[in-house]
């Protein structure tokens, strides 16, 4: 069985369709569309009760959670080196960036339209709104000083951290974000757009 | 050099130190009075620049995020199998619950004490912590019937998702939980309370 993938465009499961798409692996994807709440259709919610994108339908089960599907897809693929998986320390620092994007970086952006989450009040999710450009802001300041080594996140070696990153440069200037102040990071979402896989599917995510 | 391991009582932390004990890994712990600010002192932030605990110094490097430091530790003692390391599927599937307890339930907790992150305004910080019972409650549910295979997180197999469940039913009762609605919740962490290496730090961590 071909792995079935579940998407939404420009949301950030765009991480994980790049790196099928990348490794081409032998995938199907399915389109959500989260205006129309999709996600919270049974159908969906049979597949991942929590109500979010991307999950993953593998021959073995179910996967959620993009730091997961991606550390996944790097050890189905060993060839493709999408990952130091023979090193525990580079892989944790490549796990700690990953899951920073996905409980911190991710986190804000949710913010600004996603505030009902945290709030039931609407005066409260216009103040959060409010605040994503100074976090987002504050986030690519320490992804340009601290994180991104360049050219890719981890150095020379590409890895799944990089389409996930693309994903967070690809919130920022929507989200307020003076990306001209980012050198690296610009420099780091342009490298990203000439790749084929993110070429080829682009239009999907309206990119 | 033997591990340099950064908590606060109560934290998020608190699911590392639980590992590092378990391991009999070789470590000195370091507190931080996250109330005294120690988070944001030149010191601690020339360790981690983002200010939060846990920080593990090894003698290759610093590594930050709790499911990374989890997923790190269980590659450097592969003999206490802590982790399905041997079997990529499985893995994906304890990355995913450990990405979603940092990402979501860890997130919602954080709106209790934590709301000026994401917003400036007073009135909105409360009405985040007001809601904080019923996101702590919607999780708890979901875990009861979704994730927590039992005995153990994983099934049979204890491993570095325990101490991470452990630490986030430490904070639901706190954050509003009833507690008498979730069994299966409520035995993994008496269960967890008998462990040895929990008995050992529960002191530093005030349980
Ligand atoms: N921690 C999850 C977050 C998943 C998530 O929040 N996805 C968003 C799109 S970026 C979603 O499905 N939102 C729909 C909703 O909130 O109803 C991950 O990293 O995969
Ligand atoms: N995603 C990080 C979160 C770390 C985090 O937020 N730690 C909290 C304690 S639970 C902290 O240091 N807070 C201090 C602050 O916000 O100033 C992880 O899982 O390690």
């Amino acid at each position: 069985m071909s792995l079935q993938f579940y998407y939404s465009p420009l949301s950030c499961s765009l991480a994980t369709h790049i790196v099928l798409e990348h490794l081409g692996a032998d995938y199907e994807a399915h389109r959500l569309n989260l205006r129309d709440n999709d996600q919270n259709k049974p159908e969906y919610l049979a597949i991942n009760p929590k109500g979010r994108v991307p999950a993953l339908i593998t021959d073995r089960g179910i996967l959620t959670e993009t730091p997961a599907l991606l550390l996944y897809l790097a050890q189905l693929y060993p060839a493709a080196k999408l990952a130091p998986l023979d090193d525990p320390f580079a892989l944790a620092q490549m796990q700690s960036i990953n899951s920073w994007f996905c409980s911190t970086v991710h986190v804000h952006h949710a913010h600004g339209a996603r505030g009902r989450r945290w709030s039931d009040d609407l005066d409260a999710q216009k103040s959060m709104k409010a605040k994503v450009a100074q976090n987002m802001t504050d986030c690519a300041t320490l992804i340009e000083r601290e994180i991104l080594r360049g050219p890719w996140v981890m150095g020379e070696q590409f890895t799944v951290a990089d389409p996930y990153l693309f994903t967070m440069t690809s919130w920022m200037a929507g989200d307020g974000v003076d990306m001209s102040q980012f050198p690296k990071l610009s420099d780091h979402h342009k490298r990203m757009l000439e790749i084929p896989a993110v070429k080829k599917i682009a239009p999907l995510h309206g990119i």
